[in-house]
């Protein structure tokens, strides 16, 4: 059965947290209102990105489930819809960079970003220590990774691995990062035969300019919808069901491609290794 | 210090062994001739690849080494060239798709192709046991997948972890696959940060149509060179030790990716654990 999906992207403002909260709460209200069973936003969609240092980073962050968390539970219960959101996130003394589901019944799973890159609040982030998990929804497996996350396969594909359908991937990409939506989703979506759901903020914000071009992407790497460069939301009627099929089978027995189960474990062992150097 | 490669997209007739390995050489003589230090064939250059039987294959298979690596070392020899060429490759009855490279010395290294589609020659081969290995050559660390290799991120990110500067690919990519030149190798290349030489076979041959578009990309997914769809050789100047910088500094300690060195080893055992049933 179709189910409809949404990816908004907002225009957060560095610290303002009330305001993005709100605006986070109206868009929501929208996607929910034009009939999207799952919404995505942003990466650190009430707080911002661009810190400059962990005190003012932490009088962004909320704890999880915390304030947001609640605001959307409110939404979702109303509804019957889901959401993933990108949060700063508080636990104790210590940031993480977060995204968190949520749905009629409040939070259903929480991802922490596991690739760090030195750059805004990551700077100031602990890395993610909850791995690659996936969570049961009415329409689907449902995973999460965040930004950079993307740019490393093992992620997605560790995600795929778990039954993942469908991969929400709440973004601040900023200008100089166009070959995620250019090229790099659509081989994730591909390689491992899932909808994609990348949600890119907009506008600019501490010296980045964030490009926008949200992009849902099907599992044959199809973009089935792309944002511009506003603040704008995208739709696309996804059958989270045909993520389950990894075989592809133009002739029986004499062309028939198994993308999961071609894959070769026995000889993949350099993966999970120590790194070696390589100079 | 530059590197001048190539990528020769041929059009090989099943089975017609004599005159497919005149056809190498020639070409391989031509690019040679216009400065070419490493070129680049398709997947089953001298064989041919949809076979219809095993019996029929194993008459269209050589040793390696044999004729074939025989007649290019003796190019290689004269001129200091490498080539990196597909052969259907027979050890007593089994047959392999292997990638052999080739240089001055004779054969440098052989890969058998992990990851096999059930398709064309590929249904009657042995599955790869060599593993993913790079060899050196006086201008870098060379790698070599085959074909549907390139769908498997595991493959490529493995040969970067041994340290591969440049992937050679022979391939015979057909009709339906454009994903391949049009995002997939641009990835592969981006996410390791490593040259890709593409080599796909052109033509028509046991119903299939091979489109061409042989590519050569560089580590930042940008490409360099890419074929039509002829009997045709595509050359770029590369410098393989750009490969050796997997870190991108935008801004020192503000905008900084390690593209190997955050990846998080310790979260991808899912990746080489038994495949679990998703269903």
């Amino acid at each position: 059965m179709p189910v409809k999906v949404a990816v908004i992207q907002t225009n957060p403002r560095l610290g303002e947290t009330g305001e993005n909260r709100r605006q986070v709460l109206a868009r929501f209200r929208e996607a929910v209102a034009d009939g999207a069973q799952l919404s995505v936003f942003p990466e650190c969609a009430v707080s911002g990105y661009g810190f400059s240092d962990l005190e003012t980073a932490r009088l962004a962050a909320e704890t999880i489930p915390g304030p947001t968390v609640a605001a959307l539970t409110g939404v979702c219960a109303e509804s019957g819809a889901y959401v993933v959101i990108g949060l700063l996130e508080l636990e104790g003394e210590v940031l993480y960079n977060t995204a968190v589901l949520v749905g009629p019944q409040g939070m259903v799973g929480r991802y922490r970003k596991a690739h760090l890159p030195l750059l805004g609040v990551d700077r100031f982030t602990a890395p993610g220590d909850t791995g690659f998990r996936v969570w049961d929804t009415p329409f689907g497996r449902v995973g999460a990774l965040i930004c950079y996350d993307l740019r490393f396969p093992e992620a997605m594909r560790a995600l795929a691995l778990e039954g993942a359908d469908i991969v929400a991937l709440p973004t601040n990409w900023p200008d100089g990062s166009q070959n995620a939506p250019e090229f790099v989703a659509r081989t994730r979506a591909l390689e491992n035969r899932v909808f994609v759901l990348a949600c890119n903020r907009c506008g600019d914000e501490s010296g980045f300019w964030f490009f926008g071009h949200s992009q849902i992407t099907d599992p044959a790497g199809r973009v089935l919808a792309e944002a511009g460069s506003g603040d704008e939301i995208r739709y696309a009627e996804i059958i989270p069901a045909l993520a389950r099929e990894k075989r592809i089978v133009l002739r029986p027995g004499e062309f028939e491609l198994d993308t999961v189960g071609d894959r070769r474990p026995d000889l993949y062992g350099r993966l999970v290794a120590e790194p070696a150097p390589l100079q």
